[in-house]
């Protein structure tokens, strides 16, 4: 019994430290986040914070996977009620609320500004593969079957172009947000708009009767 | 006299080296890329490489700008005649031609495989804001003005999107390729087929119409 109270305080400890993280980190340059900082606020001594995590890059890492490991079960999550369409819309939706709660963090990792490594590639390789699965798997019920006119490898060239564009449309689009921080004249597009330009892409690309 | 000769004796060292490169970067992994070889290859010493670039990232981030000026060079290449969409359609061939030519080297950059850091993020940046703003200033010619139904700001990001659709497409086209090479029972869609599948993303994701 006890042995099991400790163990499940550790996984506390572990889960509000990543709690912290993936707000500094999405409000800061990995550079700029500061371990003494984080040990400060979660009122732990730092070398208590290296207990749980060898570096800065693993407690980054460990961040990185609780944010994938949340938008994927906000996908999963997403209502499948109305329309096959209506379901492609909200799950885009839920996508771009998700870009937009991790704004500053998604753009700096998406863009490699961070110094990847290959662990870090790996985790967004996962999580991309992760999308490209339930998208294969729950294509033929946005899109009836019969108007999916790609073969096999060719609908999986183009499913992970699809993915590549909603990627660099949230980048751009974050990124036009945070400009218009400090330059407020400037135009960003509202989330919508947005999504509606990633929803027509998809359909696009695998009804060939639409080029 | 002597002296620009001398000069030009180093551009073209300089020039050597770096073709080297991109034939040693293209085939092999970073890691497995040896300086060694390169010097002994090059018929020049060790020391006198690490003259001309101090370190192997170094001379990996003269040999990715090379590759994406001629990327861009290529595609400021490409025949305008016939109609726009003609094109577009050529371009996008270049693209396919240079991103097969470059295969492994290609999909291991863009999956930052290779622990990228900021100036590799830099190259692939700015390679990308020069295609956006070829696509900007050519869009017109190549979809008429009065069928890009999208406002500036949401245009810019649909641009974004679809560079990333293009990168996406081909990065899967490329690994599908290499993975054949070890199971070739595994079928690879044909390059005029991923063409048509990003030059159709991308009539679709400035008509709004096509929606």
């Amino acid at each position: 019994m006890k042995r099991s109270r400790v163990r499940l305080d550790v996984d506390e400890r572990r889960a509000q430290l990543v709690e912290l993280g993936l707000a500094e980190f999405g409000t800061r340059s990995f550079d700029e986040v500061s371990i003494d900082l984080l040990a400060e606020r979660a009122r732990i001594s730092k070398g208590l914070l290296y207990h749980y995590f060898p570096n800065k890059r693993a407690f980054y890492v460990a961040c990185l996977e609780e944010a994938a490991g949340r938008l994927v079960a906000r996908l999963d999550a997403v209502s499948t009620e109305g329309s096959p369409l209506d379901h492609l819309v909200r799950a885009v939706d839920a996508y771009l609320a998700h870009v937009r709660g991790h704004g500053r963090a998604f753009a700096t990792l998406m863009r490699g500004g961070i110094g990847q490594g290959r662990e870090i590639a790996e985790v967004v390789d996962r999580t991309r593969e992760a999308l490209v699965e339930r998208l294969t798997q729950r294509l033929a019920e946005v899109i009836p079957a019969v108007a999916i006119d790609l073969a096999p490898p060719l609908l999986q060239v183009a499913l992970r172009g699809w993915i590549g564009f909603a990627e660099a449309a949230s980048i751009a689009w974050v990124e036009a947000a945070i400009a218009a921080e400090s330059d407020p004249g400037r135009a960003v597009p509202d989330a919508a708009a947005v999504r509606d330009v990633i929803v027509r892409a998809l359909v696009a690309t695998v009804q060939q009767a639409a080029g």
